[in-house]
């Protein structure tokens, strides 16, 4: 593999909530994803699932709490709690996360996103 | 957990070349690292390992050539491909890779690093 740039990857899609994978380590991907507004409640029965926020601002709503993120700042989600990620601005995330993660976990519906690996 | 703020993080040690835990996603750690000089050669069997640089300058010396990366670049070395990181300036790297990683692979030595869980 070549180096990967974050902000290149960035600067290679516009769409919101939709991940790209941009490296393997083993059998998880790194991703990263432009979100804004709010995204649907779901969970990953079978995984954690990391956001790291690069640009903007991240509010990872859970049952109990939210928590906001900051460029800089990094939250795992644990496998089965429910959460609905939303950014009031455009917002850059990096993810990681096992290879087979559906964006959508068990709630499926529209926002389900096929990943496209940038190269 | 809490979220995680790697800034936060980086300031609370300054020794190098030992990794800190700071999450866990399934039985993979995030960690990070303060290098500067030149580790030693080594290579890691059974994973790959991820480097992304957070500040400074890192240069991941392969047998066959160099990777350098600058802040926001990532880079995936293959499992059993070695290497030998080397950062002219203090470097700041944060690191995926499984939880039972040992930082100098099948080198060992004296650089190797228990890796302290930061909360």
């Amino acid at each position: 593999m070549e180096r990967v740039n974050l902000g290149a990857m960035l600067a290679r899609f516009t769409e919101h909530w939709s991940p790209k994978k941009i490296a393997q380590v083993n059998d998880y991907d790194v991703r990263v994803v432009k979100v804004q507004g709010e995204f649907t409640w779901h969970q990953h029965p079978d995984t954690d699932e990391l956001f790291l926020v690069l640009s903007g601002q991240l509010t990872i709503q859970m049952r109990d709490r939210d928590v906001v993120l900051a460029p800089g700042e990094l939250f795992v989600v644990s496998q089965g709690i429910e959460h609905c990620p939303r950014a009031d601005t455009e917002t850059a995330l990096l993810l990681f996360e096992p290879s087979s993660v559906v964006n959508t976990g068990d709630a499926g519906g529209e926002l389900t996103a096929e990943v496209e690996h940038l190269t």
